[in-house]
């Protein structure tokens, strides 16, 4: 049976429409999870041809606001970051609770467990689980160097996140924002080791934390990630092992001006001498198309 | 400043939502097309992700119904199959056209001039422009055939439809729908002749002109495209070119299985002794999401 359901696709680490990584919710709130099944959901998010498409169901673990299922356009992941900041920013409209001045904390029921979700005016951030850092072979890292174009300033690492990423910072901003890969290289060395892709960095010498950063993916089909809460959490996970931050640390990170975007992904990092570092990822998105969808 | 416009995605040569091919289409018939630029409509093609997203607008000739822009995520295109398609049918929804049982003929002012779109109950069809056929090289067939994996039971040929599209036929449907290419070879013999890519057909040895049809442009970063009218219109012209039909004869023509996609398309090859032979092709489309976005 097809039926109509609420429907937006929302904009996300941006609040100008088109600069941010789009994702395309679906609220199926008012219908029971087991009245469609895992295929019709897959065939959605392979048709919307978005990086990720999800759907808000309600939740059934008695302590989250709702249930996220979370789709590519070929597999169900257990969780994605700026497709959770999207749906959580869909929520909230869908169910008229986006206009407060509060901060007020959420959680978003995935496969990952309960995910803890802190909304304030302008941000939507989620506090991310703990993750594995390893180290990288130097012959490894010279690979890498060669396939960007770049040079190192510190010592890459791989981070297990979900997706496994490969972070590296290079001299600034300015040589982060020029790196011309060699795609079929890249996709060659990520393929041979398993790992996802490539988070480059470079600090914008500011003074202010803040730093340019890209995500290069060839190997999964995706050269460029315009913006992504995966390699931000990566990345700030990466400058804590690299600076060891005694207090609490915001990170500013623009990414996408090579494509035509300008994501703003705020990063937290939370430690206090003698407590478990935690992470956060956030920022703000905006809604650029809503209506129905038949499903 | 930004307005909210009429929004569509309409699924294109099906009837089943999700078995098809999608194209966005944004209703600007109420603003005046000097109030958007180019760059904002590309900006929104380039953040749909879908291989084409229209704009209709007033038409500006004194004879078409409307004006179409069509666009890829990185370019404009003067003309393409299965949008205008998808577009007219958002058309007809957007000014409660969509009802009538009647034949009617309307025409889409774009890049290659105004063209005649026949709408019958269940179909909507273009007219095609006439298009040039070339021969090919022995040693390049013998290179496709390699990177296919397949045999051909006729000379192929390059259509030049807009995209330049290589038409091979092979034994049969089966054949045809079993094919796995080898995409990186693939890619770089289209790239080496300034193919664009591989259509390959097989007949279904019913006796009723239906064919199995794939497109292959993994040049231009399409490995499999589900379902494509530029490449319907490119095996039809060439089975005319084969088989010489004298009489009007109707191709029925079936794509995307392997993609999970089940398309149909109809070709119409009018041809009478004489007179000037006609390419015509078409299929049902069906709306899945409707709504506003933000432009």
């Amino acid at each position: 049976m097809s039926r109509h359901l609420p429907f937006k696709q929302v904009d996300v680490f941006t609040t100008v429409p088109y600069k941010g990584n789009p994702v395309a919710v679906i609220n199926c709130m008012g219908i029971d999870e087991s009245e469609v099944t895992k295929e019709q959901l897959q065939s959605v998010a392979n048709w919307t041809n978005l990086s990720e498409t999800t759907f808000l169901f309600k939740p059934t673990d008695g302590k989250s606001d709702y249930k996220l299922r979370i789709f590519t356009p070929v597999s169900e992941l257990p969780f994605a970051g700026h497709p959770t900041v999207g749906s959580c920013k869909a929520f909230l409209e869908f169910t008229n609770q986006s206009e407060s001045q509060e901060t007020r904390t959420f959680h978003q029921q995935c496969g990952v467990g309960s995910v803890e979700l802190t909304v304030s005016p302008g941000k939507i951030s989620f506090k991310a689980a703990q993750t594995a850092i390893e180290e990288l072979d130097d012959a490894v890292v010279a690979q890498y160097e060669a396939a960007l174009g770049i040079s190192t300033v510190a010592k890459p690492k791989l981070l297990r996140v979900g997706p496994n990423w490969v972070v590296l910072l290079t001299d600034d901003a300015q040589a982060c924002y020029n790196a011309n890969p060699d795609f079929a290289k890249l996709a060659e060395i990520d393929a041979s080791h398993g790992h996802s892709g490539v988070i480059l960095g470079g600090a914008k010498g500011d003074g202010e934390h803040s730093y340019e950063m890209r995500a290069f993916a060839p190997s999964l089909n995706v050269k460029e990630d315009p913006v992504c809460g995966s390699g931000a959490l990566s990345f700030i996970r990466y400058l804590q092992e690299l600076n060891g931050y005694s207090e609490p640390t915001e990170i500013s990170i623009s990414q996408g001006g090579r494509l035509g975007r300008n994501g703003q992904i705020s990063g937290l990092i939370k430690t206090k001498s003698g407590t478990t570092t935690t992470y956060h990822i956030g920022g703000d998105a905006v809604t650029a198309i809503e209506g129905q969808i038949l499903l």
